[in-house]
Formats: structure tokens, sequence, C-alpha cells
């Protein structure tokens, strides 16, 4: 987007769905509120592991990845193709890991801070859309039973809310239940 | 920041602060939290313009603005110096409209927001820093009584904070209290 002001939008065309009472008034307090609200994040348990084996998992995490090399936020990654691979490498080694897997992830790479390790990267509301939606695309090409990919996606799409550092609306980012995303797929 | 993602670093050099236990664990929930926490502004009193007056109040915009121009966030303001004047006038309509002032802003450019109306610029921590900083050399050149500068500090130090919206740190931003500022610049 544009980095420099803009001529102000008309007062008719200003779309913003703020509660504040309309204009300024001195001595008024704008109450305290929280920003970007991160739900919990519930991590998986052994079913997935079970169902899918380590191998499973490492598929599921290259073919995500895969598809986000192509995507809209395909910049955001490595573009050398060794760099790449290993940082497919790092995410299924997290995710097995996470899984209850061998702990290969921490004693080589340190205590997990997504959040942190993703600030470099600037990720917006739409960026976690692409992400999401190329996650939705990897699960439903591998074989996992619906309960295993439900389990998986329950992981991710609240985690995924914390790699947001970039806000471009006041409103909390969308959420996509497994059920709406499994009737909107269908 | 370089967008490619760089090898990880050694886990001895983690200095993530986040509280997670060391290491994921199946089934293990990570509890909700807020991520950026916006508290309380408080508007200024009538006691702001009456000591300044209107005049006094668009020279602080305009003193404040010539400083950010120069500043390392100059690049995030319009170039063409007539834009620039332009945005320097809208923004001192808010302040004195704000401040109890005569309605000119909302008017002629609808509601304010300014949450919104910053999301085109990347705003992150450094930059609310550096807008700080300025305001407070502006409000040093100003010939308004430290109670004054006071308010007005309390107004913008909090309300700056709602302008974030890059993220670089999990930490909750720096808060600068008049007294604190004082007696550093003593």
């Amino acid at each position: 987007m544009c980095q420099h002001a803009s001529p102000p939008t008309p007062a008719a065309e200003h779309h913003c769905a703020c509660q504040q009472q309309a204009g300024p008034h001195p001595g008024k307090r704008v109450p305290a509120a929280p920003e970007l609200i991160l739900p919990e994040v519930p991590f998986p348990s052994l079913r997935v592991i079970e169902a899918l084996g380590e191998h499973g998992l490492r598929q599921l995490v290259a073919q995500h990845h895969a598809l986000l090399r192509q995507s809209a936020i395909g910049h955001l990654f490595a573009q050398d193709a060794a760099q790449f691979a290993q940082l497919v490498e790092r995410v299924a080694d997290f995710v097995v890991e996470a899984c209850g897997g061998a702990a290969q992830y921490t004693p080589a790479h340190g205590h997990t801070c997504m959040r942190t390790r993703h600030f470099p990267f600037t990720i917006d509301e739409a960026a976690r859309e692409v992400w999401l939606t190329l996650l939705w695309q990897a699960l439903a090409d591998c074989a996992a039973p619906a309960a295993v990919r439900e389990e998986y996606w329950a992981w991710m799409e609240p985690f995924s809310l914390r790699m947001i550092n970039r806000r471009t609306t006041k409103a909390q980012p969308a959420r996509w239940g497994y059920a709406e995303m499994a009737a909107r797929h269908a």
C-alpha cells in the first residue's frame, strides 16, 4: 500500500466500524481495549501421529509448503531451493515433536517461539487466510480420517492467529471452524 | 528486515522471553492472551486550548511535523510539500477539535478513526518511539505551562499506542509517563 498520506475520504465514504462517538470531546476517556485477541490453542493429541505416522506428517507439511511456495505469499519464504527445503524440514521437525513424535526440533533449534520467529516476515490477516486455505487443501490431500484432520485444523487455525504481526483492520481476524470449512468445500 | 527464512539460532542464543514450557507437548492448551493491550486514552480538558489558543495548538502540530519530516520516519509522510502541508492542516484540525476548539475536522473529514486512517502506513514500536520523542521536543519548544504539556502528553502517549499496526516484539510497547520523560530530559 502507498506509504504517502493520501487525501482524506469524504465523510460519507468513511466506513470505519469503530464505536466511538462522532467527533472528539474534551475530557472524554476512550476505554481500554484489547487489540488482537489470541484465543486458546489446543495442541493435538497423540491421535494425529498415530494416524499419520511421522512420515505422513512430514508429507503433509511438505505438501502445504509446496502450495505456499506458489501462492500469493510465496515471497515470504526462502527463494533458494535448498534453503526452502531446510525450512520445510524445520517446520516438519516442529510438527512431529508437537504431535508427540521424536523430539528433533527443540534440541536442534531451541525452545519454540513461533510468533517471535515470524516477526521478520510481514504477516497480515490476508496472509493468514492464504496459509490456512492451503493448509485445508493439503489436509484434504492427505490420507487421514476426518477426526484427525479436524484435530489438526483445531490446532493450526487458532495457532495461525498468533503469527499475525501486521494489522490492516480493527476487526478481529476471521475464524474458520472445521465444520464450516468442510461445508464450504464440500 | 530480510524476508527470507534465515538459519535458526542455536538453542543457547534464543532470547525469546515467552513463558511457554520448553518443547511442545501433545494435548497441551496454550492459554488465550491479549496481543497488544490498548490502555484508556484520556482526551485533554479545555485547559489546553485555553493556554495555547488555536494558534498555539496549530503551531505545536506544525513544529512536531517539521521534526517528523526530517526524522527516521519521514518516509511515512507525503513527500510533496503541498500534500505535506495539507496533512499538517488536517492533523491540526483534529487536535483543535479534540481540545474543544472549532469543529473543523469532523465536518470536513468525517468521524475520526485514527487507527483506521493509519493502517496504510507501517507503524511499529520504534516508529511510535520516534514520534513521541519528537512530540516531547515540540512540546518543550512551545510556550505552555508544564501542567498543560503534561495533559497533552497524557493524551498522546497512550493514544499513540493505537497507531501501532506492525508488531516486532511480544513485549507490550514501552510506556513513558510525563514525570519520567521530564526527569530524563532535564
